[in-house]
C-alpha cells in the first residue's frame, strides 16, 4: 500500500463491514475487509438454507466479488486474533501464518453468535442458526429426522424422531416453525411408506408471553394464528431450562417443570456479542454491555479511540437492536465519518438509526410487516417481503440465475437441498456459531 | 410387508440400484432400497459441485423423491453391516438400531471407492471426488488455495499454493483439469489484488502414455490440445509415488524421480471395490476381482447365489468398465431377470451391455464423444454433452428451476458455490470417500 494513503481496516464481511467498505468507494483510502469467511452472508434467509429451499451458494456471494470493481478494497481470509490499539495494528491469522494490518481507522463488524445463557452444554443438542455450517447441520438433523422416524419401529421414540422444537419466537424461529410445517404438511408428502410426515409436532417456545415481541400485538396475534394454522403449536412463557439429546425441560410462568421429548432442537432464543468484543475490553479498554456488545460513542466510535468504529450487532447503542438494518446503517454511518474525516471535518455527527419497519415470512404467501403506524400481512405483506428481499440479494451482483431458481422454489414446493449421509445424522457434534 | 409378496432388497441407490428399483415398478415385488445416503448422486457432474457451478441439491434427488409415485418401493437409510446369505437377511445399521431386512431377491449395487494402491496415507492430501463430501472438501482446498495464494508473501510458497495436480487423465481429472483452468483465467479474473489467478500452474498426471485411454487416439489428443491450450500441464507416462501436504513425487517412464511442489491435489487415478465385496466374499463366497470386484456369472448372479444379483461398479463381469451407462444398464438387467422369474421364466439370460457411446467434456463449449467408428469434438460435441445430461437429469424429476440454473451457470461465468471459511481450508482431515 502507497505510503501515506489512509489505511481502513474492516473486521467482518456482514452486513455492517461490507455496507462500510461499498461505503468507501471512491474516498481517498485503503480498504481491508479481513474475515473468516470468504463470503459475505445474507442471514436473512439462512432458514431457507437450513429448510432445504436454498442452497449455500445463493446466500453467501463471495466478499471478492462483492467488491471486485471497487479498486481500493482488498480481502484477507484470516482470524482476527489481536487489536493493538496503540500500534493501531490488527493481527489476522490463517494457515500462511500472521498478517499484520496496521490501520489508520478502524471499523469492527464481527457481529454475534448465538447464547446459551452460560448454558453452552445446549449447543450439541440445540444448535443456533447464525452461519452457513450451522444451517447445514440443521438441514442434516431435519430431514436425518424424518428418516429416523421412518425407521424406528418403536412409536414413543418414533414421536420422539417426528417432533421439532424451535426454542426463541424471534424471526428466525417463526420463520423455521413456518418451513418445518409446510415441510412436513406438504414437501414431504407421499414420501414415506412407515410414516406420515404431516403428523410431525412443531412446537415453538418462547420465555416471552407472545411471538415476535419486536411487532406490534395485533401483527404478533395475526401471526400466532397464521402459525397455528399450519399446524405450529406455540408454547409462550417458556423457559427452556434444560436440553439434552432426547428432549427439553421447560418451565412455565407458574414455576412448574415438564417435558417435551424431542430429538431436534434448534435454539434462537438469545445472542451473544463476538469475542473480539472481549478483546477490545482487554487492548482498547472497551467496555461491555450485558451480552458482550461494546459499549459506543453517540458517533459510534470506542470511547477514547476515535479511530475505532464498533458497529453492527457487537455495537451496544441505545439499545438498539440486533437487526440486519441496524447493521447496515451503522456500517455505512462508520464509513460516512471517516470520508466525512478525510473530507476535513474532523466533528464527530451522532448515527442516527432510522427505523424503515420490520418484516417476518411466516410462510409461502404469509407475511407481517410494519413500518411506524402502517401495518401489512397476509398476502400484501408477503409480496413486500419478497420484493425487499430480491432487492437485496441482487443489490450485490445481477445473480439472475439464483433469483429465478429461488423464486421457483418458493412458488412451488420443490426443496432441492436435502442431500444428508448417514454420517450427518449421526453427526451430535457441537457446532456453535463462532462469530467474527 | 404382505406375507408371500416377493422381497427385492437393493443395496446402493446410485444409477445400477435406482434403476433397477424403477425397473421393479408395477411387477409383484416388494422393493426395499438401503443406502447411507438419502440421495441418489448424480456422479458424472459431482466435477461441477467441487468447482463452484453447481451445489449439492442440483446433483443430488432425494431417492425418495425419484421413488415416490412408485407404491411398491421404499427406501431405508442405513449402512448395510451384514449380508447372511443363507438366511437371506441384509443387516442395516442405523442410530435407531439394525434393521433386518429379510429377501428372496438381493441386488448389490454398493459401488466404488478412490483407491490409492496401498497408500491410504495419499487420502488426506489429495482427496478422491467420488461422494458429495469430497465435491465440497476439495471445493473448499480449490478456492481456499486461491486465498492462501493471496496471503502468501512468500513467492515459492505462493507457487505452491497456485499449483494444482489432477493425478489420473480419465473423465474426472480431465473434468477437473478443464474447470480449474477456466476457473482461474476467467472466473477469477480482477478478484483478486496480490495475485493474478490466471498464473496457476494446472498439472494432469497419469501413468499411462495418454489421457482418456477410453477413448479413440485422435480424440485424446484433440482433448489434450484443448486442455494445452486452455493452459493445462500435461504429464504422460507419470507415476506419483509419494504424496504429502507440500507436493507430490513424480516417477518418469525413465525411472527418474521428480518433485512436483503443490498444495492442492486431487485423486481420481483407480478405484476400488466396495467393502460389501469382501462382506459378500466371506458370507456368500464370493471370488474377488483384482480391485475387490465381485467375480459374477454372465447373468450378474453370485455363483451359487441365483438370487444375489451384483452390479455396477462392484460387478466383475468380461472386464467392463466401471461406467454410469454399465452400472445402469446392469441394474437393469438384474430387475429384469428377477421380473422375468417372477412371471414364471426361470432361464437366466447373459448380461449383453450395448456400448451407447462416450462423452467428455473438456472445457465449455468443448466436448469429444464417440460411438462406434463415430467421432465428435468441440462445440457440436458440447451440445450432445449438453443434451444427453440434461436429458438424465431431467428424467428422475422435473426440476426447471435447477436445469435453468445450471444452464445459466454453464452459459455465463458465475459460480454461485464457493463459500469457503478458514476451517475449511485448515481442515487436513482424511476424507476418502466410503462407498456403499
Amino acid at each position: 500500500m502507497a505510503v501515506g494513503v489512509h489505511r481502513v481496516v474492516i473486521v467482518g464481511s456482514g452486513f455492517a463491514g461490507l455496507f462500510a467498505a461499498r461505503r468507501l468507494e471512491g474516498a481517498p483510502c485503503e480498504v481491508t475487509v479481513v474475515d473468516r469467511r470468504t463470503y459475505h452472508l445474507f442471514q436473512p434467509l439462512l432458514y431457507q438454507v437450513a429448510t432445504g429451499i436454498l442452497s449455500e451458494g445463493d446466500v453467501a456471494p463471495p466478499t471478492r466479488e462483492v467488491l471486485r470493481r471497487q479498486p481500493n478494497a482488498r480481502v484477507v481470509l484470516g482470524e482476527v486474533v489481536d487489536v493493538d490499539a496503540a500500534a493501531r495494528v490488527v493481527t489476522a491469522r490463517s494457515p500462511v501464518g500472521e498478517t499484520a494490518l496496521g490501520y489508520d481507522s478502524l471499523i469492527v463488524a464481527a457481529g454475534s453468535a448465538p447464547s446459551y445463557f452460560g448454558h453452552d452444554e445446549f449447543a450439541v443438542h440445540a444448535p443456533g442458526l447464525k452461519s452457513l455450517d450451522d444451517a447445514l447441520e440443521v438441514r442434516g438433523r431435519i430431514f436425518g429426522a424424518f428418516e429416523m422416524a421412518e425407521s424406528e419401529p418403536d412409536p414413543e421414540r418414533r414421536a420422539a424422531w417426528l417432533t421439532f422444537a424451535l426454542v426463541g419466537a424471534g424471526p428466525t424461529g417463526v420463520e423455521l416453525a413456518g418451513q418445518i410445517a409446510e415441510l412436513s404438511r406438504q414437501s414431504l408428502r407421499g414420501r414415506y411408506r412407515a410414516i406420515d410426515p404431516a403428523t410431525a409436532r412443531i412446537v415453538l417456545l418462547d420465555g416471552a408471553p407472545r411471538i415476535l415481541p419486536a411487532f406490534d400485538e395485533r401483527l404478533s396475534a395475526r401471526a400466532a394464528d397464521r402459525l397455528r394454522e399450519l399446524g405450529v403449536e406455540i408454547e409462550p412463557s417458556a423457559m427452556v431450562v434444560g436440553v439434552d439429546a432426547d428432549g427439553i425441560d421447560v418451565q412455565g410462568s407458574d414455576g412448574a417443570r415438564r417435558r417435551l421429548v424431542t430429538r431436534t432442537k434448534v435454539w434462537s432464543a438469545g445472542v451473544q456479542a463476538s469475542p473480539l468484543g472481549a478483546l477490545l475490553a482487554r487492548r482498547a479498554g472497551a467496555a461491555l454491555g450485558r451480552h458482550g456488545q461494546v459499549e459506543v460513542e453517540p458517533d459510534c466510535t470506542l470511547p477514547g479511540h476515535p479511530e475505532i468504529f464498533v458497529v453492527g450487532d457487537l455495537m451496544s447503542l441505545d439499545g438498539l437492536p440486533g437487526l440486519a438494518e441496524v447493521a447496515m446503517q451503522s456500517g455505512l454511518h462508520a464509513a460516512s465519518e471517516i470520508d466525512r474525516r478525510l473530507g476535513g471535518d474532523p466533528r464527530p455527527r451522532r448515527f442516527q438509526y432510522r427505523d424503515l419497519g420490520s418484516l417476518a415470512a411466516i410462510s409461502r404467501g404469509y407475511a407481517i410487516g410494519q413500518r411506524g403506524r402502517v401495518q401489512v400481512w397476509g398476502r400484501p405483506g408477503w409480496v413486500i417481503w419478497l420484493t425487499v428481499h430480491l432487492v437485496f440479494l441482487t443489490g450485490f451482483k445481477s445473480r439472475v440465475a439464483a433469483l429465478f431458481h429461488w423464486v421457483f422454489s418458493l412458488f412451488g414446493r420443490a426443496r432441492y437441498e436435502q442431500s444428508t449421509t448417514l454420517r450427518q445424522v449421526t453427526a451430535r457434534t457441537a457446532s456453535p456459531s463462532r462469530p467474527g
